[in-house]
C-alpha cells in the first residue's frame, strides 16, 4: 500500500447539488481517503437560482457527513485556491464528450497554471449522466418531479424556488 | 493529509511503451504513491509486434527506475487481475474523444464486473496527444524518425524490427 | 402490415421554423402517419425572436396542409404534453454530434419521468445539416438572404424584423 | 391514432445478441407494432464467431416469443432486402458518438439508394450502453461472467466456444 | 510553383485576440503569402470586453508586422466582406470536436450564400489548443496569470479592465 | 494578390477514388492553383482490392484532366515525400467528428517530423458526406449501385472485381 500525500480537491458552483454530484464526491473520499468539497463564490453571467449560503447548506447536507469529506467555499481560480489548501489533485467528473472537450482544456490551462497539480477524472455513474444542475433547474422550473435526480432537501428547496410551488 | 488505502493497476499491451505511457505512469505514481505497470499477455487480432519478453525488457527499462513503480505480466481479465494483487484504483490516459468512448464502455463493463474497483483516469500531456503505440509503429514501419515519441530503446528495437534497419 | 397505435409528437420552440423542421415533420408523418406539432409557450433566458402567436402562425403556413400533421401549443413538459395528448412517442432530428449528446441526455430524463413514451430520432437531410433557428436569425440579421434555409414567410418575417429591411 | 402503414426492419449480424439488442427490439415492437429482425448472412472480414443457424437459433430464444417480432435472416443490402419485404422503416440502435457517425453515414448511403425507406433511431437504454457483441465476445475469451450482458442461452454459447469452458 | 490568385481572409472578434490567434495568422501568412485579418464590428449577445478601437489596436499590436498580413474591422456577414475585398478563402482555426461541428455547419451555410468562396482549415498548434478568448477573460477575471496564452500587450489590457488590477 | 510559394500535396490509399475525393481534388487545384496528387504505394493491414497501378489509372481517367493536377505514386511517409517534391502545404478533406481526430493527430504528427510543412483541410462537400473508399468496397460487394458515388470507370471497375458481376 502506498503512502502517499495526496489531497484532492472538487470545486464547483453547485446550483445546486445533485446526485451525480454526490456520486462523484462519494468516490473521490474512497478513493482518495478526503476530499474538499469547495463551492464557488465567483459571480456567473446570469447569477445562479442558489445564493452561497443555501447552496453551501445543500451541499453539507447531502455529503456533510462522508467520512473525509470537508465543505468550504472560496472566491477566485481553482488552482489558487488548491494552492492555498494544499491540494495536488483536482477532481473533476465526466459525463459525456461536451463534458470531455471543456474539461481537457481547463485540465491543461490549469497545468500550465499550476503544474505541480494534476486533474484527475472519474466517469459519472450511469445512471447519473443526463443529469446537470442546469437541467434539474429546468425541469422543476417547468412543474416536473425531480425527486430522482437530486437529493431530497434540493428537491424541497427548488420547489421552493417555483412560483407554483410544488408540483402535485 | 488521507491516509488512504489506494493501490493502482496501469495495464496495456505496451507494443511498444511510448512517451505517452511513460508520462501516465510517473504521474500516476506521484497522485498515487505506488503504480503497478501490469503487461497483458492476452491474444491480440493480429499479434504483437514485439513479444511479451520484449514488451515487459522495453517497460522495465523506460518505468523502473520511477519510485513507486513496479511492472509485472499478466493474462485475463484486468478486473480479475487487479483483484489479485488488490488494487482497487484503475489508471488510464485520455488523449481524445475517440479514447473516451472506449475507455468509457470498458469503465462501465468493469464497474459491472467489479463494483469495488474503480476506474481514474489521467489526460495525457499534450505534447503526447498524437503518440500512440500504434502510430509509432506505422511510422518506424515507413522509415520515419520515431526518436521523438518513443524512448531510445524503443526507438531502437523499432528500427532492429525493420527491414531496411535504422533510416538514415 | 402493423396494427399499432402510434401517436408520435414533435415539440420544439421554433423560433422561427426553418426547412430543417419541415424535412422533420414530413417524414414524420410518412414514418408515423400522423404527428402533433406543439411550439412551447416556455420562457427563454432571452425570449424569442418571435412572439408565441406569429411562430404558431409560421409553423401552421409551413406545414399546416400536411396530411396527418396538427399544429398547437403547449406550456410546461414535453412529457407531460405527450401524456396529455396520449402520445406514445416524441419524435426528434438530429443532425451532429453536439445535438446528440443533448438529446441523449433528454431522452434518458424524459424515461426517467415517463417511462412508457419513447424517444425516436430521425436524422436531418443532409441539405439542411447546417440550418438552425439561431444561425439563420442571425444570417438575417447580418442581412443575408435566408431564403434558401426557412419557407417564403418564415424569411419575409425575418426580414420585417430587421431594422434594414429586407436585404438586396 | 394514425392508420398508418409502417412496417420495420432491424437487421444485423448479431454474433451473438446482446441484452442491447433485445432491449432495440421490444422497443421497436411496441413503437412500429410489428418488427422483422433479420440476420445477415453476409461475409464478414475475419468471419463470425457464431455460425448463421446459431446466431439465428440464440436471436429466436431471445425475442421470438415477443409480440409482433419475426426472425430471418439474409444475404446482400439491407435496403435491397427491405424492398424485398416491404420494409419503409429501417431501425438502428444508437449508443455513443462514434455510433452515431457510422450511422449517419450508412443512414445518408441508404437514402441515396433507397428514397423510399427512412431511418429511425432509438437511444439504447442506458444499463446497456457499454455493452457491444465485440466486447462481449472479448470479455467471455478472457474468462469473465458476460451473465449480465447477454440472455442465458448466448452466455452458455459464449463459455461454449471457450477452450477454458465456462468460467468459476 | 503554382500562379495562383488566392486571397486570404481571417475574420473574428478577437476579442482579444490570444497567442492561438497569432499562430494561426502566422501561418496564413506563410500558406497564402498574404492573409486579411478583420475584426467584427457585429453585435454580440454580452456586448465584447474591448471596444472594437481597442480590439483593433491590439490586433495591430500583435501581427501588424508579419509579412503580408494586414488588419481591418468591418460590418455584416464574413462572406460579403470576402467578396467585397475579392478574398476567394476563408481561413479557420480548428482546436477541437466541437469547434469543428459549427465550423463545419458554418462553412456549409457560408457555400451556399457564395460558392466561390472556400473555406480552409488550419489546426491550432497544440500548445494553443485549450486557450481561447472566453477562458482568457474567465482566468484574467478570476486574478489569473494570462502570460503565456495572450501577447503581452493584451495580458496588460486586460489585467486594466480588472478591479484588482494587475494580479500579483 | 499573393505571390505565394505554396505547391500542395494529397495523398492516399485511393481504393478506389470516390467523388468525394474527386470534389477535394478540384477544389485544392482552385484554392492552391495546383495540387499533387500523390498514390500510396505502402502496405496496408488486408492489402487494397485495386493493385497500385489499376488505382493510379483510376485516379488519372477522375481527375488527370483537371487543370494543375498532377498524378504520381509514391512509397513511404508523406511528409518524406512532400520534402521530396518540394511541397509545404499538405491538403486533407474532413467529413466527420471521427476523421478529424485521426487528421488531428497525424497533422500534429507530422508537424513534429516537419515542421517546415504545413497540413490544410478543405471540408469535404454534404453530399459526399458518406461516401468513403471502405464504404463503397462493401456497398458493390454487396451488389449495391455505386453510381452515384464514383466516377463511371471506378463504378465498372467495382463491379469487375465481383463474382456475380455487374448488378441488374
Amino acid at each position: 500500500m502506498a503512502d502517499q500525500k495526496t489531497k484532492a480537491l472538487y470545486a464547483g458552483t453547485f446550483d445546486p447539488i445533485t446526485n451525480g454530484h454526490v456520486n462523484i464526491i462519494e468516490r473521490s473520499a474512497q478513493v482518495f481517503g478526503a476530499v474538499i468539497v469547495a463551492v464557488t463564490d465567483n459571480p456567473t453571467k446570469d447569477g445562479p437560482l442558489f445564493a452561497l449560503d443555501e447552496r453551501l447548506a445543500l451541499v453539507r447536507d447531502a455529503v456533510g457527513s462522508i467520512q473525509g469529506v470537508e465543505v468550504v467555499s472560496f472566491k477566485g481560480l481553482t488552482v489558487e485556491f488548491a494552492r492555498t489548501v494544499g491540494a495536488n489533485v483536482i477532481v473533476r467528473g465526466l459525463r459525456a464528450v461536451s463534458d470531455f472537450e471543456d474539461e481537457f482544456a481547463m485540465a491543461l490551462a490549469n497545468r500550465d497554471m499550476a503544474p505541480e497539480i494534476d486533474t484527475v477524472f472519474l466517469m459519472t455513474a450511469q445512471e447519473f449522466f443526463y443529469i446537470s444542475s442546469s437541467r434539474v433547474k429546468e425541469i422543476a422550473g417547468l412543474g416536473g418531479d425531480v425527486g430522482s435526480f437530486v437529493p431530497p432537501a434540493v428537491a424541497e428547496a427548488l420547489y421552493g424556488k417555483r412560483t407554483g410551488g410544488r408540483p402535485k
